[in-house]
């Protein structure tokens, strides 16, 4: 099941690779490459749009005066630097911290791995959104995690299903040890949380003594401009939090980080240094002397107009050209929004035809570990042009109302909604 | 015992988290960087050797051609032009390999990482030398791996010894997941395997169907210019080998790579995808590009000629100044000589009194799961001056006869051994 017939290792893997089979994110990078498929499946940032000369000569400025320094091992916690400038960049989220509190990692997946190998036996349990992000999922299924999934509606994660799930776990008798959430314009859904209620989801963790993973790579890409406080910003012993760079600068320079309780943060830093040694100093000299040079936050700004021109675009065609039933979350800022289909339309079944007719999505199921989602998929309008998303979603459209024919042929009835929004936008309100 | 009374999150760590406790190595870059102290500690290159302004027009060149990419995600597996110059690397080595046989990795420690991850369960048995790499150390502690030494002489790991370990850990019982070995200028033992040797423990290996783990980072740094052969150039299926551009260009890129049989392949890269999604593009085109456009086996060359001189100046310093009974391998290559202290004096317990007076070392016990190691030091010779280390050597033969005079005084008898290698040099017979 996990391994080829041929593979003579077969019977000396650890139990823990039973579970790392491929995941549907696998397959992106490989069809996103092809330049005739509009892929509206990956996540990646439009680097296109980075001053590209004022980098190169920023890195090069580093290299020339601190390139001892860049290009040598360093401290497994991570730059001091950087540390300090890291607590100015979540100044507008409200996490205030000492640098000491912070673990540099590479990319913040990587703060995700450690913190689940510290805290994870075999067997333990994570609660997650319904949907949640699929490296979220990965990391936890190779530490053997059990992952239950909680209900989410437009407003994120419902506090009430969070209680009914601590309960049910625990009432048969396992051990939750971590609620992981993306408050900001969720990884897939699209829906952020609310003040209120991430206040309730802080108590519910809080009382039941659960830690709060809170994963935030979007925060600072709210299209109106407002910054959603952080919940790490109500409580410090509570809750660890990951950021990143890799949406506001830059995914290649793989620069994430930690904010962690005391000593939360010593096994992390011990863990780290297990994992890799220490973080790449020349990626991380780089984030610091353009966090330091550099108008990054004019940056973010211009990636948020960008990104935002493309939300509309995408959410227009989709208004226009997806068939009646079809629905989707309006995202108020990040990359993605989450389309329910039709009909019990299966879009695992539906994606090699869309493959072939040039467009490609992230079929709803590699979001859950359950089986759920079948009838979903993730659109990201991140990186294509405005003009490519208006494509994608025409021909992704023909292959929907060809399914639907399909189906129709085989006597399901068709619903008779319209199309259109299952999300509230707030800034489009 | 292993967090602080006060951390609230004491009894919801995982079981794997009880072993991570600081290495000796963590202190090291605190000391180091004093630049009062003589650091005879850390394995730091000598990067001040690099061509740093080819480094930066290097980099500045590949950001304004190929930006878009290197500031992007990447595949899981690595760049494939990397992998594919990787290949070239290797070819002094004697290792031959297809381009998708190649994971790159955040540093050889990744991959390290991933392959114990995937190959141990808790309780599962690594045979290692006796001492090995601290940071190998870490890793297997921290899967909950059973270490066992196997005894090293001055030809490295003892095939017999590694024969007779296998045996008695069976008879127990025990599952014996891998051998991991570093043939090539040991760390911390400086010494290197004969050819013969090599074929003996793959042989022995392969009888027992145990994984070679072949790590080897400091191959083509051999004084005397040959390169010895892989390993894992005599036999595909059997060994996993580690690779790492850390000593031949940069420590701070975290550039390494593993080389595995398919379907340990494709489990390595899964690990890594959710380890850390991917590894840096920014990094990895970096390597490249350098690999690419600049002299980089002359590079190597010059870093020989340098660790030769500091070599040279070490053993002559030791030869000159430590006390009477005093040992040390004599490394052909590499950054590390092993130096035994007679009357079983305790490293560890004189190392405050080396720093006071100046002079840093990492105790013998720090390579050793079990308290072996402790009349043991390693010595570096890769990052200071000759001037430098020779003032070392002063300082530090000065705390040694301070220590004796304190043993003499308690009335336990000298040895009168003449000061002197334990391991003839090849390269100087």
């Amino acid at each position: 099941m996990t391994g080829s017939r041929l593979d003579p290792w077969i019977d000396s893997y650890a139990d823990r690779a039973m579970g790392m089979t491929a995941s549907e994110i696998r397959a992106l990078f490989a069809v996103a490459s092809r330049p005739e498929v509009v892929s509206l499946a990956g996540g990646m940032p439009f680097v296109n749009a980075l001053p590209m000369d004022a980098i190169a000569s920023t890195v090069e400025h580093m290299l020339l005066t601190r390139g001892n320094v860049a290009l040598q091992y360093g401290g497994g916690q991570g730059d001091q630097t950087l540390r300090e400038q890291i607590l100015e960049v979540m100044a507008p989220v409200g996490v205030k911290a000492h640098p000491d509190d912070i673990v540099v990692t590479a990319g913040s997946q990587m703060a995700l791995d450690l913190v689940t190998k510290i805290f994870c036996n075999p067997g333990d349990v994570v609660l997650v959104e319904a949907p949640s992000y699929v490296g979220a999922l990965g990391v936890f299924q190779s530490y053997q995690v059990d992952v239950e999934h909680v209900t989410m509606d437009a407003g994120g994660l419902v506090p009430e299903a969070l209680r009914e799930a601590l309960a049910r776990q625990r009432a048969a008798g396992k051990t939750v040890k971590m609620i992981y959430t993306i408050p900001n314009y969720h990884n897939p859904a699209g829906v952020s949380q609310s003040q209120s209620r991430r206040e309730e989801i802080l108590d519910i963790a809080k009382s039941a003594g659960v830690l709060l993973l809170e994963d935030d790579p979007y925060g600072l890409l709210g299209f109106d401009g407002t910054v959603p406080q952080a919940i790490r910003a109500m409580d410090q012993d509570a809750v660890v939090y990951l950021g990143s760079f890799s949406k506001t600068i830059a995914g290649g320079l793989r620069v994430g980080w930690a904010v962690a309780p005391h000593g939360v943060r010593e096994k992390i830093v011990l863990a780290a240094e297990a994992a890799t040694l220490c973080p790449s100093n020349f990626s991380q000299l780089t984030v610091s002397e353009y966090l330091r040079t550099q108008p990054w936050m004019d940056q973010v700004k211009a990636f948020r107009e960008i990104y935002q021109e493309r939300r509309d675009t995408l959410l227009s065609a989709m208004g226009q050209l997806f068939p009646p039933g079809t629905q989707w979350t309006v995202p108020s800022g990040g990359f993605y929004s989450w389309v329910t289909l039709p009909d019990g339309m299966d879009t695992t079944a539906m994606l090699p035809r869309a493959v072939a007719a040039l467009v490609a999505y992230v079929p709803g199921t590699g979001f859950f570990v359950d089986g759920q989602g079948r009838d979903c998929m993730r659109l990201s309008y991140c990186y294509p042009s405005p003009e490519r998303i208006t494509e994608g979603v025409r021909r992704l459209a023909g292959v929907m109302e060809a399914e639907l024919d399909l189906i129709h042929t085989f006597g399901r009835a068709p619903g008779h909604l319209p199309p259109g929004p299952a999300t509230p936008s707030p800034d489009l309100a």
